[in-house]
């Protein structure tokens, strides 16, 4: 595997959606998996956006993670412009919730679905990405097992802190 | 004002809209406003949908009124194409009685508004651009006026039909 | 264009609303259009709003931005006494989340159309106002054309300061 | 008490609303409270439905009943435009399950208040009239004893009914 | 009039209550109208609670307002047990924003009301229950009316500090 | 087992909630532990509930369960007057989708809990009040391991129906 | 009664749950039941969770009281694996307030119930376990009764500290 | 590739979610990608679907679509058991709108990701399966691209069909 290779691309309505995803970088990172990150709105960037959406399967990426808040589009019109597997990460705003990112990334119309992810969740969206790659991929398929191996002890490992 | 001049584009993301919308096409029929309408979709057909908006000022068109359902992306993604203003009629789906229309369409982000109406609100969507076109319109505005005149009237004239 | 011709009303339920709507009147100041900005209630001050709603059209204004929170009449009261364009801000109050603003406002009754934004949305109540007077007005809608053009420049900017 | 006076005032917004009312005329009727029934639209007929809230004080009526779905304005409208007390119906329309015509009517802000009951819920509007006005009535107290009593008896009756 | 007179029982299920309902008594002290504060709870004290309701007609209350939050039983077991009208006051908790409360208290079935206001609507309660008392009172009914001009002239004078 | 001891009392505000609750009689049935169904209304008939909850442990019922619509008090109210364990079943009703009921069961403040099955839940609370009795008796305890595996069974052998 | 004999698990997916949960451990040592408190997550631990539930009949639990966030399935995955009554407990998380916690726990599927208390209810869990237990335990039930009559006085003792 | 491999395993909770699933099913024989179709419960059957789950990667499967509603737990339970993608449709219960399926799926902790997809969105799920197959598989890809251009296609067509 080419570390350098960028195989998951990360995009974002906003810069202001950067601090939850950098825990998808992380994640990404600890896994070797080569990622771009990339600030396109389909709103405010409509033609870059649908430029890179319409590029990333010729560009080599696997999968795009995109994340957006409110009336977050941009995952669905993400998935409208590739065959690839785009995953929604619903952000919260500052109404609503959530509710409203949510029900706008996950109810996609027939055709053209998004693998939605929790509110704000963008350690699951990378581990999501990880496990599509793991399908083609021994090391990272054997990483990912050493990843629910430690996350099992480590949740295990809580219980000798109770203290009632 | 010459009939046949579109000034309205009415699109919609699926020919399954179109019950629905067919009430705003009666509204601005009777008002002698030219008009088109179009299944386009921000999912299906995103290329014929962008050119389609970004085209629009060009074509003359005055307004845009867009519907959808679900994950409802097509008025918001109309909006970023184009400056003119766009009306987004959110249309119930089979679930979540219309809540997830609702809010994909009107929760848009800062510098790209839609002028959402009610769920299911063709009728609105279409008088919305009549009072927008009659701004500058003493024909359709002097129209308007009467067709509140003439709602007024109907509405109390119901009083006649109550039995207790 | 006369900078001192008010063309855009903005009135609120609340002086509470002013902060939030404050975005509204720099948009409008940014494009040059002449507004101004009134505490008019439905339920506190319904005469005055009615009177003001009644000669909106008689004093030249074209479009009419309204604020309200909670059970928020104002938008819809509005668009019963004018033939104005009613855009209608649903401000977020001390629970629910703005769920309640955003309803009472956009679930309007066939015939009489608001043009409902998002929770808070007073910068894009502005800037669809702008969109609709860009209609007919070819400086407004040169301004509005740079306008999209900063914030896509802006929006892509963005990009260079991502560390990761 | 004279049957013909006429103190309660039942208001609503469309004609389509009248089945559901019916269920509070019979109330009223059952009580031998007079009443009056209005169709009276905040959006449609604003004038005269805020001409009949004004005047209601001073023809007699101490209780206005409304009942409106969607963004139902019509009982804070009136509540805004008398003393009395105004008690809001919602009612449930095609989509949103009547959450939209509840939040509309009970949401109101400080200083206008709506007695708002259940959706949908006449009967329990013209019971919570019948209520106000026992208190400085003496006959219909006693008869909303006996009606609370009949109530009682006829729930306690229906567990002869009950198979296994 | 007797200001000694209780004609208003304010019941809590809570004292964490005291600070919204507070906004309750003075509106009823403004008016100098008799009232009376109690923590009475239907789950944690509830023969005492409908000992209190049942009793409230001879003791000369001639309304109660009930306040409760999250599964708000108070104001609708009061209403069970008494013919006087019942204003109920859905108090938001730490989770849902309300809505609990809202839908326990508004949602009553048929044959047993509660007149219900905005979540924390404390004011409102009151005055509704004023507005109640000025039917038969015209001593209040006056103060009333110039309580709603007062409210019309200060939210008119907002307009005065309004800096754009 | 004495089969003709009552050990759970099944009680619901309306007899329009029997044709639900008739699943709740038939597991007992099937597990052959005594029952009895009552109308009871925490609203209509309050002091017949009072007194049907209060006597139930002298009476040597284990459990009760409950259920109601809307503004569901019954199951909360039971659990004010009882030590016993109370079951709630929100039954949905014609608006709000069961979330009023299920809202104004399980939300109960602290000190008082009723244990909510889910919406429409009537087998479901049946068979929480099985395995409460189990604890404390083997035979029926025996018979909820067969009904456990009965149901694994029934489950798998769906799957030889399965056509694609 | 020993002291010594674990009767209720506590578990919980996460050990942030645990400051909630301490308040179910208090209600369980005031009340003398013996318990143990463990981490165990459906999703990071599902064997050692599963193999909890199993056996925890015959470890000679009669309760299981289990908390979860988000889309909260401990509580019904533990249902799965007993017989025992489940009682769940909806944490409040960062998202959502609360209602996807509740939803994925109140609304198990027939033939798998869990008896699920208020959103953050550790304390009546607990109380819930305690009327469980009081069943078959005068000594509890004894204490059950005190603790409801202690709790009735401290309601009542607040109406002394009231001012107004 | 051989079409007898199984790639793909659809299960779902309930033989009642087959009318749904069978979407997915004709989507993937569209695409002659070879599946198996369980109902599989993490309720009712919890061994058997965790040994199913747990056994998928050594079988050779590549994807698991899991179906279920209410508090739709099978999908994140699976996901607990594999490293292998696991998509997850929430299907529309009898109350709620399908609200809860969708939390109980979506809202997954940090660790256990499932791709959800719309309400019933059994076609989406089986597209977003074989667009994470067609990352490896070349031949799939291009059916891919061949099944986006007739949508694009057929979505146009329905434009030659608008009457008005």
């Amino acid at each position: 595997m080419d570390k350098n290779k960028i195989e998951v691309g990360i995009i974002m309505g906003s810069d202001s959606d950067l601090p939850i995803m950098e825990d998808a970088v992380k994640v990404l990172q600890e896994f070797g998996i080569g990622y771009e990150v990339k600030v396109l709105s389909a709103h405010r960037t409509p033609d870059q956006h649908s430029e890179y959406s319409k590029s990333a399967v010729d560009r080599g990426l696997k999968i795009i993670i995109a994340a957006a808040g409110g009336a977050a589009h941009l995952p669905g019109v993400t998935a409208a412009h590739t065959t690839l597997p785009v995953i929604g990460v619903p952000i919260k705003g500052k109404s609503l919730e959530g509710m409203d990112s949510l029900l706008s990334i996950v109810q996609m119309p027939p055709g053209v679905p998004v693998a939605t992810v929790s509110i704000n969740g963008a350690k699951n969206a990378a581990l999501l990405a990880v496990s599509i790659i793991a399908i083609g991929n021994s090391e990272i398929k054997n990483k990912l097992v050493q990843y629910k191996k430690k996350m099992e002890k480590d949740s295990l490992a809580k219980n000798e802190k109770i203290k009632f």
